[in-house]
């Protein structure tokens, strides 16, 4: 599968201030295009942290990185800086990235939101990206997405406010993921064990995971392990959703066999797939 | 401020089906007891994945890794395989862990949720530690936690469920961190601005920051650009909660003042501290 590495920029999730919806949502989409998360980072809004991120993020070969947050007007919003650093490239004004932006505040203007919509130079900050990268639109907000292609991985920039994420991600990189996952699709299922404890389940997952080799489960616990609910997940990736199902169901039927003969019982539950 | 990286073991958090509530609950934690926590990294229950993470997290010095997840009797909990790869440690079954064990199994028996206590090995699993790892015991599940003192580092290893995680930390994890940070407090406050947007705030921040040095300001936009409505958080550190209230006080009488001048409203929000 196609490996993507995402890393959040943001003190505020480093304090526990915000929760880091943004990586969820992320993954999650991800995911449902068929490509894999292999790891998620979140550092400080500082230089030398973004840029070793990336670094780091760049020796393990992904074919994407995302980053989160940091592309705003302020001194703290440096993940384009730091992007730069680590490529070696420079930063320069983008022509294009700017038009997006003047246009932005000329409506803010004539909306009678703001008096004037001249480029300051924190303004023009917003439109100063590594050379050669290419602005993304940004249908609820001022600061443009960037995407850059470096010899074998895409750097993709998004902004830290949700709504502005998510716009981007939807219009602009939804179809370059799309284009290189392939067929591949993820399928999970899942069921709930009640009556026996994880410790007597993880021998049967064993059993069933060595009789199903493309199917991956994985047992959690939910609450304590003395109430002895356990939620199992199957997943599995295929390139058609009948061969998929056919693999889980299989898996789900053995492993529901060996439950109920040690006096556990099952329901099914929705997982995420 | 002593240093403190997270890492966080799931496949379930990096298919996006699991929101990282653990990292962002250690990381209000972490802040509020006065250590800075620098990175939070995510990775699959993999064992290479595992031990390159804590070998990366090594290499920036932290005081403390604290780890999450991978602690259960399945196959797939790899978190201390993971470790003891990366220290160079042996695993060995830790004589008080398995204690810790063997009385919740017996425990369990004894109020009529199992039949048998005996160790299997999916339960000694759960009592196989590096050597010169140190149990700290689960007030509310069966997989102990664990510490363990590696030259200048001690690493902590929790489970993933949440309510075991808590547990733990807070009996066993809080004295220890409390101990490193000295007499350090973190505060911060904030407002919320109205009426002018991020890029025409961007410049007061810089002017403000740079007259209070010890006094850290990030703009946060909610929603979006147009809307005009920002938070504004103003933190420092420091020995006594008196200075720290001055300080952030001084910074913001004076950047109200200037949003005032500019047109903006403010409102006082509560926030983190």
């Amino acid at each position: 599968m196609v490996k993507v590495e995402l890393i959040c920029v943001g003190n505020e999730i480093l304090i526990g201030k915000t929760l880091n919806t943004n990586a969820h949502w992320l993954a999650k989409r991800v995911t449902s295009l068929g490509l894999k998360v292999n790891r998620i980072t979140t550092v400080a809004d500082d230089l030398e942290e973004i840029s070793s991120a990336i670094n780091e993020a760049l020796s393990r070969n992904p074919r994407f990185i995302i980053t989160t947050g940091g592309l705003g007007p302020t001194f703290d919003d440096k993940t384009l800086e730091g992007i730069a650093k680590a490529l070696n490239l420079k930063l320069e004004v983008n022509d294009e990235a700017l038009k997006m932006i003047e246009e932005k505040y000329a409506q803010y203007v004539k909306e009678g939101r703001m008096e004037k919509a001249e480029l300051t130079p924190h303004r023009v900050k917003m439109a100063t990206l590594p050379v050669g990268a290419k602005p993304l639109p940004n249908p609820v907000g001022t600061a443009p997405g960037v995407l850059i292609n470096y010899e074998n991985v895409t750097v993709i920039a998004l902004p830290g406010v949700p709504s502005e994420m998510k716009a981007i991600f939807d219009e602009s990189v939804v179809p370059v993921l799309r284009k290189e996952a392939g067929k591949v699709i993820f399928y999970e299922a899942g069921m709930e064990v009640l009556g026996i404890v994880e410790s007597e389940i993880a021998p049967l997952i064993d059993k069933v995971m060595h009789d199903n080799p493309y199917v991956y489960i994985k047992s959690h616990p939910k609450g304590e392990e003395k109430t002895s609910r356990i939620e199992l997940h199957f997943s599995t990736t295929s390139e058609d959703v009948e061969t998929a199902k056919k693999r889980v169901g299989r898996a789900i039927i053995q492993i529901s066999d060996m439950i109920k003969k040690k006096g556990g019982k099952i329901r099914p539950i929705k997982t995420f797939g």
